[in-house]
């Protein structure tokens, strides 16, 4: 079974200084994801919460939004040749009743194939395969609160401290408080396996959370986010035109270049307390 | 079409100063990419350089490795209702006598579907795809060399100083002479954008090239230089365990955490001239 970090030998090189020792490295293994036993997307992913980033991933794609609609959550067991299981390919069944969409989802909603292909058929993808409205969600969120957000996700990242490799995503609550925390070698993956752990316990959709990602926000992120019910995005690093266009399209906050007490505000502004200041 | 760059209000927070302004974004729009009028990819990239992307792609996948076995490439014009081109599909027509992958390439070749699914057969589909053997490659690479190449790949990225907010891959000479830069909002398009250009310039295999990208060195991108023929890959971040143990396995050269004159050496130490320090 695949693990979140390795050992490996290195040679480092510090200053001219050269010395071999062994180091730390992100763990980094296939998944295959399954549907009704149907190979549905493979995703390169740090092994664990390997569940959760299956059905967080189903979400993102509108095929479930409660956990109710998952039947069960299992490994394909072994068809190696030594009769071992990899724990490299999980296979989600749909309660009965749940339709299971008929498009080869072997790629994501939002690359419906046409020659009008666009970003605007991408907003309509998620426009029209959402499960959740964007409630009004928190309000009143202020540039000091979302300023400490980053380093208490830093703190949180215990694998991180040990291969300085790792992206991360977390869930905090409108007073700061952290709800949870998870890391990937895949941005993507963070978030999906956060969204997988709040569809089990009920938490869908997440509108009283802030969701915080370690690197850029592009589409992706904010098209799960929506999808996830998370009316609040932010990110330590840029966003991308068509994360702009869809958080301004369907109301999420997006927040990017989180940077201690600076930060710039994408779209829906209105959570935010700016405290009077002519803008 | 799609632009490279975006511009759009945002609300900038500074230290509690709050002001609005517009901003300049990194573009980001869907792009399929068909192989003889077949969809078989589609990523989410920065416009610009797209018959490069769609080509390296290929090269990634071991679909083509020379120049003459393209015969064409071509947006597909407008399905739009109104007639329009949205210059996001792409469509790579092979050179006759050309093999057409019999698999569906809409899942890259590492992701070859089977319950033993597991980074070893991620290796082996490389292993068994790859065009070119590396060769020795460069030889006696100091890291004095090395540690200038970040400020170099920095100082050409363009659409980064407006934006803030896309990766870079650049290839360099054995002198640490910039051959190329490539930037996108998704990494693996970058280093494809590279290859890409390289191929039809029919400088494939990149036998005597150093490849370097702006963040971290993840399997398919170690995948991707080993595809195109580079012998040596430096990242400015950390590496993933799936990345190192191809890196093993091919001979590919690669470095991590490449900051300043501070660097990881991970596989394939035997470029670098570490002055006979003992290791």
């Amino acid at each position: 079974m695949g693990r979140a970090t390795e050992r490996r030998r290195v040679v480092r090189i510090r200053d001219g200084a050269v010395s071999a020792r062994p180091d730390t490295l992100a763990g980094e293994e296939p998944l295959e994801i399954r549907l009704n036993g149907r190979p549905l997307a493979v995703t390169m992913r740090t092994p664990g919460d390997d569940f959760a980033l299956a059905t967080g991933f189903l979400v993102s794609e509108g095929v479930v939004a409660a956990a109710e609609e998952v039947r069960s959550v299992v490994y394909c067991a072994g068809a190696r040749d030594d009769g071992t299981n990899t724990y490299n390919v999980v296979d989600v069944r749909l309660a009965p009743g749940v339709p299971v969409p008929e498009t080869g989802l072997e790629r994501n909603v939002y690359t419906t194939s046409s020659c009008g292909l666009c970003g605007k058929a991408s907003l309509d993808a998620v426009r029209t395969s959402t499960r959740f409205a964007l409630g009004p969600g928190p309000m009143g969120i202020t540039p000091e609160l979302l300023a400490v957000l980053p380093e208490r996700l830093r703190a949180a990242q215990r694998v991180f401290d040990r291969t300085g490799g790792l992206h991360a995503a977390a869930l905090f609550s409108p007073a700061g408080e952290l709800i949870d925390v998870r890391e990937d070698v895949g941005r993507h993956n963070a978030v999906d396996k956060l969204v997988g752990r709040a569809l089990r316990e009920g938490l869908l959709p997440l509108e009283e959370t802030i969701l915080l990602v370690s690197g850029r926000a592009s589409f992706e992120l904010a098209q799960k986010a929506v999808m996830a019910g998370v009316p609040f995005l932010a990110a330590v690093s840029a966003p991308s035109s068509l994360a702009v266009e869809l958080a301004a399209e369907t109301g999420l906050t997006l927040v990017g270049f989180l940077r201690g007490r600076s930060m710039n505000v994408y779209a829906g502004e209105h959570r935010l307390d700016l405290a009077g200041a002519p803008v």
